[in-house]
């Protein structure tokens, strides 16, 4: 076993840090303005991260991106995780890169051309529509949303919601029903609609604790009435959807844990900073009390055994393939999730009043990422998978 | 030992359950436009309650108000606080109260005419002005705003934050020293101040977990630069500011309490309802599943134990007095505001995606309620009181 | 509400504290040397106890009891529980206060001056044979003992464990599935066997957590083989051992969970006796450590709320009926049970190495009490039933 | 990184987890009877082990072990700790390997000759005796035992506890005080006392949890009255004990902690075992229960976390030196030991009253092993340490 970093992936860790504190950081008071208000220092620190070099990490070089191995790729997703304006900085704010994923590897050439380029660049931006409201997200083979064949055309009817960025995407790419008698794993597809398709309603950007939120940084409410897009637009083969949205859930758990300790990395450091300088009584700091020393060594470990976790299972995934990763997939999402939520509760408690409010990013991070336990499979979900797999070893196979 | 509830005090319940039931509760999903949009239709409910006599529970009937014994208010503050609109409605929204106790209990017959009896009435709003944000606020005694004697006025000079509600109010108590020499506790007084003396200036509502609020679900910065009241405007005596805020806190914790504990039992309802109804498979409701029965089964029995702390610490306080019951005073603290944020968390995570939205008023309770572990002492500071003053009786003072 | 204690039972509570504290706890060091080298102090305590008026709080006085009610008797109960030696030297030992009960209950005229005035008397002692080891305890309808009639004959075979106590018992009250049948709750019946039987055998004393123990303080495993007892050995009905068993439970909850918040104080006492008292540095007291301090707080809050949930339940209990009450009798289970293992944890803790020795009284507590969240149900057991039944005024039927 | 194994230690790996399976796995059921009476038993497994080149893995080749490095060795520790018998199979049960590692640095080669060589061959063996029962672990530099030089012998005199394996051991390297003038970390030495010395008084094995032990299971009083060494008795300089006892910690704790994590998955593996086979109703094994499988998964995940964590402490330690791994070397220690405390404690509770008993072999981890929290310097010291070093950076220096 080998647990050093490779000095190129160190500097670029360095360069990525380095973005992030001088032109991202700087940002974040403005957050509360809104996403359009900051839309043109964004575009720049854009235009800044691409003159460095720093864009789509995910991306094959010849594409226009990094090229980056899933080890150095996931450690630059902490760092841009430092700041709620990383991902995007660098163009991997998620959905966009598990579209270009799946784009990728399932569009057609046409497809690729017309909607992975740009989406590459950075001209445009896309959206994920797979969550319904009235249908558990436990539950990806149960979905309400219908496309029917008429002609050369797909008609979508349904309602689709938590489809991230919307706001301003150009299209979306949208899981439906189109076998409804095949066996459960084969009833959806996955079909291109661009945005602009009549039928294709954004009936509002849910507030989601208490922040609805625009732009990329907002959640959607869909509704699809008889959307009409052409055949071509399915992606990858009917009845593929499912399989589709597994093969997209895979690396990106990886880029999602990984941006979670880079939230528990930052809310570490503002922990540690405030005990070392907030006075409780005249020259005596905050981190003299053994109740916020317990929360620091407690931060420390858990974070430090989370990063372990997750790039132990990102190198079993590169090593032996995600199926044979499946636990080390799954339980990275469920205890990296309650790390960051634990952490980020201790930095928010050492600030006291203070971290109720927006003078820090304590607050953002806490009530936008009380989600990590939910979506991408709730934490339930993924633990009986696990004791699913795990008991099967010993004999058990539950259905 | 006696568990039963007057009936009388069961009716009281009824009734205040149906009126938040009927007139409160409706008006929840409009939270998000603004206190100011809600102001007509909180107004309406606020004369329904009056109407039905409801009104000003902790203030007795010849001054307006229901002259409720302690375990009744708590009962009834329960009631209110299954909706964030609870309290207000019945003009007992804090910070209003706690002014109104110290009003009563030290205000000269002058100060309780211009104050208290608007205050009453639901005519004006106050606020208190004693937090500082470059001063912890668990050491009261350690502030930096000063308040000097000028001829027959207090000029005061500091600055305060989370003055909650100061946005509309009338008139704020300040907490300044006068007597900076004096023993600790005996260093600041309270002054009343109202809004419109020159050199008063609310800086801004702070922005809290995302949102600035405005009117009275504000919290807000003020600064205060030579500001010139009356001599009169002292409440209590000169330097009995300390001791004034006190009083202020004794039976205020047990509305507190009972107000989380509405809200608990809020959410446990919400968390019922959802689990009783969300199928997850076809006929399949998401209450059948194990870990969902131990959350509410978890839930079911911390709120109980929650609710009769709080209802024996009222029972001790009315009955052997604030400083005998000091022990049972401060558990309550810490240990009902972690059974909060415990079944808040359960009940949100019971909702999955939904949760997070503010389709339903738990994310609002989520975000704003991470307060309640930090305010009126953090739960550290309450703690280490309940462990020196448990350790005296086996002989250790620890100073 | 009325949480004052009548003067009564304060001095009842003060007299058997008393006692403990004279009588038992200077045995405790003895303990290691095994319950037959106890038996003449043990006798000894006993006589006084009964000399003193302190016998059988459970049974009425024309028996030879203390005729206490349900509250009175949890406060005694609590009291006993400080010491392992406790129940035992008031003659209210588990199995035999509940076999007393149900003979009581159940009884005929015949079997109670054979069987339950000797135990009331504490000349012999009892067991109770039920728990199989191949069978979960969480499912007490599916048995594989048998009981077969033949002639004026019950004739019995079957393997028991953790019958408690059987080690020099002169009787066992057996469950054996009579009616196979029947309704999965009409099956078994509970039939009064001595343990002078042929063809009962105890086995073994199980050894638990290292030590197999003997007399009373000890765990049996039974077999029974064609073992005949008389047809009039038949306690209650024929395919009533269910609904006995039931019986059995109701008020034994409420002194087992007040023995618990006995085990609970006295550990608390120990700790904080520890913290006051143990030098970390020279003049330095173990207790102003905020970590300890934190234990201190954090356990008088919850044992508080743990005693409260307690006799709530059994006020319940006593008003409205152990039916209306069997959400609260479950809750107290899980909830008490968790209290008294964390609170051990600390006290353990505190202690450091001495608390792992047998030179104080909670390594006992630690390894014994751990079947605290296993018998009676497992928690996991009870937190199911309290959910299904909530879930129940949801709508949500769950079988 | 690589998180690969070298398949010559996966090979090693193998072979131990067979040697322990097939030679002391079966003699569990007989660790009730004593130590004693299974040393027959034990010296043919150590024969056996010897045979296979399984013998003292820590030390080097050319003095009669194995050689193995750091990462190797702890892999080989995790499959001894499957077993409670397992290190001293392997002749490297502790206190042994310690005191041969300081023997092997400080020792001269006339000590190493008559203590050290012996000790590795398995002939002898040894014990540790530092702590004190009136002075606290958690300050090594502040004990009682004073050595004081008389002619050309050092006499000793004091009271030590847990000195593990003291009975039966030839000699014991016991720690005291020789300068008491000298800043507190030069104050004490490390002295070679046989246990033969008069004055050298063995009080008792403690009873720990129930059980005094005996032979190398167990911890000894030790009384030291005029006990007479000769001078070269000193291992390493005079005022060099404490220096030597934090050597005696470094590698110590990885291996402890990989002892910990053989515990931890012997334990998941009978929870596994118990989910899949026990029924709790016919047909339905336990492992259906969603709790059952969130103890697994929750197991699982941080089982893992921990082995990583311990892995990357020993690399960092190899690599970067224990100076700068001083960070990782006190988390694992907290971390790991409560890992495990969890997952036997969710083991123990799936065995139902099983667990409680001594048919299996949890329930002698669940007692023994509580003492991880506390030995090596209790979690909340080592959590103190590592907060004080993490704030320096922040510019805090707490004394």
């Amino acid at each position: 076993m080998d647990f050093s970093i490779p000095e190129e992936t160190q500097k670029l860790v360095a360069k990525v840090r380095a973005f992030v504190a001088t032109h991202l950081i700087p940002l974040e008071p403005r957050l509360a303005e809104g996403f359009r208000a900051l839309t043109p220092a964004l575009n720049d620190a854009r235009s800044e991260a691409k003159r460095q070099g720093l864009w789509a990490p995910q991306i094959a070089r010849e594409q226009g991106g990094m090229g980056l191995d899933l080890l150095s790729h996931a450690m630059v997703s902490e760092e841009l995780g430092r700041s709620p304006l990383g991902h995007y900085s660098m163009n991997c704010q998620a959905p966009d890169p598990g579209n270009m994923e799946i784009l990728h590897l399932f569009g057609t050439p046409e497809q690729q051309a017309q909607w992975l380029r740009p989406l590459v660049l950075g001209e445009i931006r896309s959206c994920f529509a797979m969550t319904e409201r009235e249908r558990p997200g436990s539950n990806p083979t149960w979905l309400s949303t219908r496309a029917v064949r008429d002609g050369d055309s797909w008609v979508i009817d349904g309602d689709k919601w938590f489809c991230s960025s919307a706001d301003g995407a150009r299209f979306a790419i949208v899981m439906a029903v189109t076998d409804p008698e095949a066996p459960p794993h084969l009833r959806a597809s996955q079909i291109i609609v661009p945005l602009e398709t009549p039928g294709f309603e954004l009936v509002r950007n849910i507030s989601v604790m208490g922040d609805a939120g625009s732009g990329w940084m907002s959640h959607a409410e869909v509704a699809l009435r008889g959307c009409r897009v052409p055949l071509e637009n399915l992606l990858g083969g009917q009845g593929a959807g499912f399989a589709i949205a597994q093969e997209r859930l895979g690396p990106g758990r990886i880029h999602h844990c990984m941006r979670w300790i880079g939230i528990c990395e930052r809310s570490f450091d503002l922990m540690c900073a405030r005990a070392a300088t907030r006075e409780i009584a005249p020259g005596r700091a905050l981190g003299t009390r053994q109740t916020v020393q317990t929360w620091i060594a407690d931060s420390r470990a858990s974070i430090d055994a989370a990063r372990l976790m997750v790039l132990n299972a990102a190198w079993q995934m590169e090593k032996r393939g995600a199926r044979a990763a499946r636990i080390e997939i799954s339980t990275i999402k469920y205890f990296v999730a309650n790390v960051m939520q634990e952490v980020l509760d201790r930095a928010l408690q050492t600030h006291g009043a203070l971290g109720m409010t927006d003078d820090t990013v304590l607050a953002s991070f806490y009530r936008h990422e009380r989600a990590a336990r939910i979506y991408d499979g709730a934490d339930e979900v993924h633990k009986t998978v696990v004791a699913k797999r795990v008991l099967r070893a010993y004999g058990l196979e539950i259905k």
